[in-house]
């Protein structure tokens, strides 16, 4: 399949990496040229522009860091008639939205399919892709789902819809990291050895999620971030502008929010989104 | 081991069993008699009273419905000087703390030894025991909860400090409810099938406590309760208390106890805990 | 003073004949215009545009309904050089400093001038007008801000920290509907009359603000709305937006946005802001 | 009237002098007997136990700090059968249960009858007395609520609804409070001016509360405490206590509590309780 991959950071470069290795006909591109110049020298084929890029694909994937960056990509002005834009940054439900009325709009197709998985499992190619919109499309796309990830989960017929589970599971792990910050700050107030609570709670839920994000606030180990608490903030925000669309009153995700606010006003934008522990530590007066 | 049980609950008979099948020399006492007739029928001695019960054991497990259940129990006064109390029942940390007091004021000893797990885990001797006290007594007790579950971890010197773990670790599981909640309730607003989302949360979490709560809720089938909601509201005030003695500000506690005190002025009391779904659900107008 | 005033809503009308009645020379436009020749009959000129309004004016008030209506009226585009936008309208902070930055582009002036009171306050030249922006601006303003308040607070150098202290206003007025709300659930599920609690609050507070309120969520008289529900949702966001700008948490902003956005889930969009008291009264059963 | 009054603290003195003056023939008591003796100099009878306090007379008053002190006077044991508790403290509703259910056990009465008012009201007889129970008993108590307040008013039959209406009121205030402390710190980083802002609230609000507590907390003098956080986190769970018997979920009050227990743990117990205005601007990062 010819596919144009824009955006190399830290996902995308371990995705578009799969998707060539699987021997589809890459072309990619990138803002700062240097990481596309790597996959170059695997046998990617290097654009200097999205327009580039884009030139005769049959599929554009589009990894971006937030609704900006992709707005300001503008996909729609250089993607070929008939062709699809897989959309797999996490942005709002919202600018899905306005992204599948402009490809319509041109003839073009729109497909979202955020991603979870951390960048190692983006190289292992072994993230979960939510795939939504126009069933046909869907199929079209199976090879590059197939390409980056493990699994894939269909989630509706409306593209945005995969931007609200995306949002909804990132919401499922904030209020881990925020049940497990309470926790730790109440037993350590108390006496006991938030390693302890972990071992209880890995023997609980024995979850790899819960054992990994459990150990890193356990040992207050928040450098270098895994995930920066400045882009949970964002999608924080994301979730609360999506829970106001839907008229869903979402309170957990308002805890979230402040937690995740008060640590960028405490200095701590850069550090894993996990150290709202340390919110809840000072709130606790350790 | 010569041991009394009190309390044949659920919980209760399982771990009775387990004991007596272990080999221990058991005498049961319950308030209501048939449950004990039925483990005498299998080998255990039938106590009419706690004092019967206690008299000339070792140690003497209790595991009943709540604090008041257990302040009326008066152990204390019943058992043998030397004897050791394991206080399996999910009580707060401050009446922990005036047991202890009150036991080591009559030359006995007293142990925190809650549990996690449900009544088929207590059946299947696959319980997590936390303990907490004394080394030594802890040592001594190590029979009992190797008879009882699975495995045994030691969260402090202190016996409340095993009460404030058990009480962290079902924070940690009402979290996860009302973070399924939320999250339904947002993408039944947004067309999105719950089904869907939690096969993708499994792929993510990959944790059987997230699998079985998550399909309880996406089937909205809170009856029969696997834990009623009356009873996750008495633990939620208990989490919360013991906040407050240790001064550690738990906002997201509050959410839950909000939600589960709703529950119960909607008439869902006896409906398993899981269904704030419903309170949720109903906030966004469902 | 020649100026020229755009948007004739409830507020603006009142706004604008006390502008009128003071001796000023005055330029009306609503985009309804039905609403602009009833102030013509009482000596206004009515414009046809923004632009005929704003031609030769030395000072344009706009009080319009939200951040969208504001963008859509264009003022940069027809005010003169050395003009100044006097900005009455409800706005997020951020369109505020956009807004002056545009105009400060094209050698114009801006400042934020947001009032507090209700379109009776209007009529009666009540109004408190909230002003912030370049001294001089607001001395050359004074004798509109005159013309339609009962005293002017100078915020700030910045016009939109005008807007800052209209949204924390609102969010001191919408707590305290919240906070009359559960105290009213309450205080019913315990079998008092909500309002012989409004009576102590009065005698408490002396407040004619608490005594409006609270006696319209004591009688339930939700409709007609002096304020609507979806517009206090909207004022609510735009607390919540300017929190996140400013890295300031606001939990209690938080709890207020879920229940107006409930009371928006359950059909309460046309009602009465103070109609939050449904939603706490269903959350309790009632 | 003869009247025993019990509890000499900041509000006691000032009630029980206030009654002396009005002609009644008191007879005083408090555990620390310097104070009681202050009283007997200018009248009044000083007794050396509860008892003796009572004895003979038609009313008892009680002002005390807490549930425990109340329960600790034990009058229902010496109050002469017919007479009546005045109970003044600010007591859990459970409390003023249990104590109406003994007092009658005794043929005695017991009205509720807490107060609202700082300790100079108390002293310039300004407070604000808010009666529960029986009709004729109130009726009967009168003259002293007359004698220690400005105006009286009836919240209900029963004693404890009392107790529910004063509550209230203190959450209403403390809920103020939080909303100026929100406010504060969200113009404070938006470099507005606390006093401009709380100039702006008086001109809204009008009231005497407002401009009190708001200049406190835009002073930050919040030593010497005119009502210490600790006592104003005593009554935050006095509140949620009532609200969890009455199944009234109150979030607000849920995240006032966590705000004082913050001030708490982070050593603000001694001082004003408007000092959580602290608590927020840390969490802001100021």
């Amino acid at each position: 399949m010819k596919i144009a991959f824009l955006g190399l950071g830290k996902m995308g470069s371990g995705m578009a990496r799969n998707l060539l290795h699987a021997g589809h006909e890459l072309t990619v591109y990138n803002r700062t040229r240097e990481k596309a110049d790597r996959l170059g020298r695997e046998g990617a084929r290097v654009a200097g522009s999205p327009a580039e890029a884009c030139r005769g694909c049959e599929a554009a994937v589009s990894m971006l860091a937030d609704d900006h960056a992709v707005e300001a990509m503008g996909l729609a002005e250089v993607l070929p008639a008939g062709a699809v834009h897989i959309s797999s940054s996490t942005i709002s439900t919202a600018l899905a939205r306005r992204l599948a009325a402009t490809h319509a709009g041109r003839g073009q197709h729109y497909v979202g399919a955020p991603v979870f998985g951390r960048p190692e499992a983006a190289e292992k190619k072994t993230l979960i892709v939510v795939a939504a919109g126009d069933a046909a499309q869907i199929e079209r796309c199976r090879p590059v789902f197939d390409g980056i990830g493990r699994q894939t989960f269909i989630a509706g017929g409306e593209p945005w819809q995969a931007n609200a589970v995306k949002l909804s599971g990132n919401f499922m792990l904030a209020s881990m990291l925020e049940t497990f910050a309470e926790a730790y700050a109440l037993l350590r107030k108390s006496g006991v050895d938030p390693h302890l609570f972990l071992d209880v709670m890995n023997a609980l839920f024995a979850s790899p999620v819960y054992a990994n994000y459990g150990r890193i606030a356990a040992d207050e180990q928040f450098e270098p971030a895994g995930f920066a608490l400045k882009l949970g903030l964002k999608d924080a925000r994301l979730v609360l502008q999506t829970a106001d669309e839907a008229a869903a009153p979402m309170p957990l995700a308002g805890v979230i929010h402040d937690r995740l606010l008060a640590g960028l006003a405490q200095g701590q934008a850069e550090m894993d989104w996990s150290s709202i522990a340390r919110v809840a530590a000072r709130n606790a007066g350790l």
